[in-house]
């Protein structure tokens, strides 16, 4: 269980860093290559990282593991009882790959970092507002996990069998159309464990890791999450 | 059923205002990100919304409603007959929805609005046309509506399975194709719910919100969703 | 049969040919989208037709017929077997349904035709080479309408289950990858039905409709077709 | 099997090198499309080619052949056990419709080629970095093809029934997300096989064909699918 999310959530950061690198970072074939495309490419880290991680019912994401404990589903996973311990380990797990497949990412691009290590790098590993505003930023990203949670814990409702696939077009949809203001962490694993990784990798000239908005991103998907866990109890 | 039409509209307009709101509004990562990044934001927000309105079959769009009602399938979902109480709970629903949806994504959105509350603001709640004609914005709201409801008709007929990415990708395409002219509200409540959304929103020095023009994508959708109602039934 | 290839095919040229118009034509919310978008509104107008011939195998594309015809498949679709009388009816439908495709594009985006009656506007109805040679258009004709009717072929080999939607993804594959030198008809259908519209329609200011490369996209395809046919024969 | 393997990745190659030449090379409808398309264009070039070779259970890429290997699963497809001759058919068929497959884009691209036979040429065929590092460039192409391979291996532990559809998105988002550095091979025949073919092929003015840089996009890739095939055992 443990491994099962660190390795499904190192692929999502893997892949979802990345995809930000490539667009951001000079010298590279996606350099300025739009949002649609860094939507898609978190979309499909997220496809990538719900495959890895499916011994452990793919959380990949503390919101998620909230939103369950909140949902009252009864497991996690099939054959994963809701405990304490339980939820612990999907933390741990969630911050653990979050931290490693930031790393992969910074050894992908590493050359590219080492070119332009300046306040664009922040950007690769972790979001921050285009407006900044703490009760604004806390709502969108309130709103963008509450999406994520709700319709997620209803996929189980509809039997469409697209598994993987629907989670990934859902990750793509809230950033197409929520990721705006805030780059959507929509993930308290997603943000902080890059943050760290930014914080402590060598990367030249790097800006600080900006520990001032990081409690933003972990606190408003929490709330989203555990408001979806609730209402979707209500509603199904 | 209403509750779920509900939820199913309002997650329909939030994303899909949403995805307009981050490319038309500047200070957001997906400013000017393109048509083809807002017709996958709409289509995923069909997708987000079916999944979540699955207890009431999902028709999100008066246009479906009286299209199915004019196709005199029998029922609007499993185990709801169609009935004068059943159609005006449908209606009520994607309205409520449709005005809450745009809501919320005024709530995500909110600085964003503060600091450009001016004639792009309606574009995000509300379609218009980029050549004013009356018979022509009305002939092309049918030719959308019309093919958005005949397809999803014929869906039933084919063993695909895809479920609520059908309609997903019909409405990517349907944008694509269709959405030049006007917009493609091709969803009465789409277009209304937000519209008065957008009249009562405290949005600085916002225009006017355009009303000699609000009558033609409520019925011009519902002409189109007849039509193929009518047609379909004599296809099939 | 009939009604069902004519349904399709004109569901198919509506949306194809309006992608283009879309962006081809200024006053447009698409204008000037990209190419990929032009791929993925044919890709979906495929999806949208393929479900709306679903009582005739779906066709749409005359290569297709003759693809199955040299590939000796047995019947064009489940209990439609392959006569003279038959193929007759097939290429009659996607012909008179290319035609009224065309013809509804045009009514959807009457009056971006009526502001830009140049050459532009032959280019939304039917394809032409970027640079012009008889062999080589020909060729590039033929391999993209091999890959188009091979792998349809295969698709029965592999029990993945996405029906319509595969056929979509390969159209807009083979858009993308092919369709640089001569805007990939892939279909004489497509093209030629759409060009005798153009011919007939009052468009202001039109150029002629380029007659002479009109065989190309015709000839081309139904090779290509009955290449793949004769060669997944053999295959499979 | 051989035949299956080179069908599969001649239509690989033939549609992957397609994007990139729509993209590249002037005088073409996707000049200029961006990178998203050409993300998309690989992906649905992976889509046609395992449809393509569905007999052979579509490795068309020695790195898969390789990670098999490393797995020890068994068999390489249904009825096709790992070994030394099975294993030397699989690697030929792939190397053999890499090139035909390179050949038959020359052919649909051929006076696309003829009018810029410069360094854009070689950038159709094969991979290169955009900054030069042995180590840096291989760790890349290693990372990617890890992903490629451990990721496929996985999908048989999900019931999701996406088929040809998951590999196809799995590339898209390997492309987005870690395509930035070195141009993503992920796989050997990708690379060698064209590459071999732009040194034969008579295009006017082609620079040298960079076999320097030849064995990074070879042996990384082979590492990336051991190391994959090895952990995947362990984990699954």
């Amino acid at each position: 269980m443990f491994v099962s999310e660190v390795f499904g959530t190192a692929l999502l950061l893997l892949l979802g860093c990345g995809v930000v690198a490539n667009v951001a970072l000079p010298k590279n074939n996606g350099f300025e290559g739009g949002f649609l495309m860094v939507n898609f490419g978190w979309g499909l880290a997220v496809f990538a990282g719900v495959y890895g991680a499916y011994k452990s019912g793919a959380h990949l994401n503390p919101a998620v593991t909230f939103g369950l404990l909140a949902n009252d589903a009864g497991e996690y996973a099939k054959g994963v009882p809701i405990t304490v311990t339980s939820t612990l380990v999907y933390l741990a797990g969630e911050m653990v790959g979050a931290f490693l497949g930031a790393v992969l990412c910074w050894m992908a691009y590493k050359k590219q970092f080492d070119e332009r290590g300046d306040a664009a790098s922040l950007g690769v590993f972790s979001t921050g507002p285009q407006i900044k505003s703490t009760p604004w930023n806390l709502m969108t990203e309130i709103i963008g996990t509450f999406v994520l949670v709700f319709v997620i814990i209803t996929f189980g409702q509809t039997p469409s069998g697209l598994g993987p696939l629907a989670v990934a077009l859902l990750v793509v949809g809230i950033g197409a159309s929520l990721g705006g203001p805030t780059g959507y962490a929509i993930n308290p694993a997603r943000d902080l464990g890059p943050r760290i990784a930014h914080a402590l990798l060598p990367i030249p000239h790097k800006d600080d890791s900006n520990w001032g908005y990081a409690w933003i991103p972990v606190v408003g998907p929490i709330i989203g999450g555990v408001i979806a866990g609730v209402l979707a109890n209500l509603y199904i």
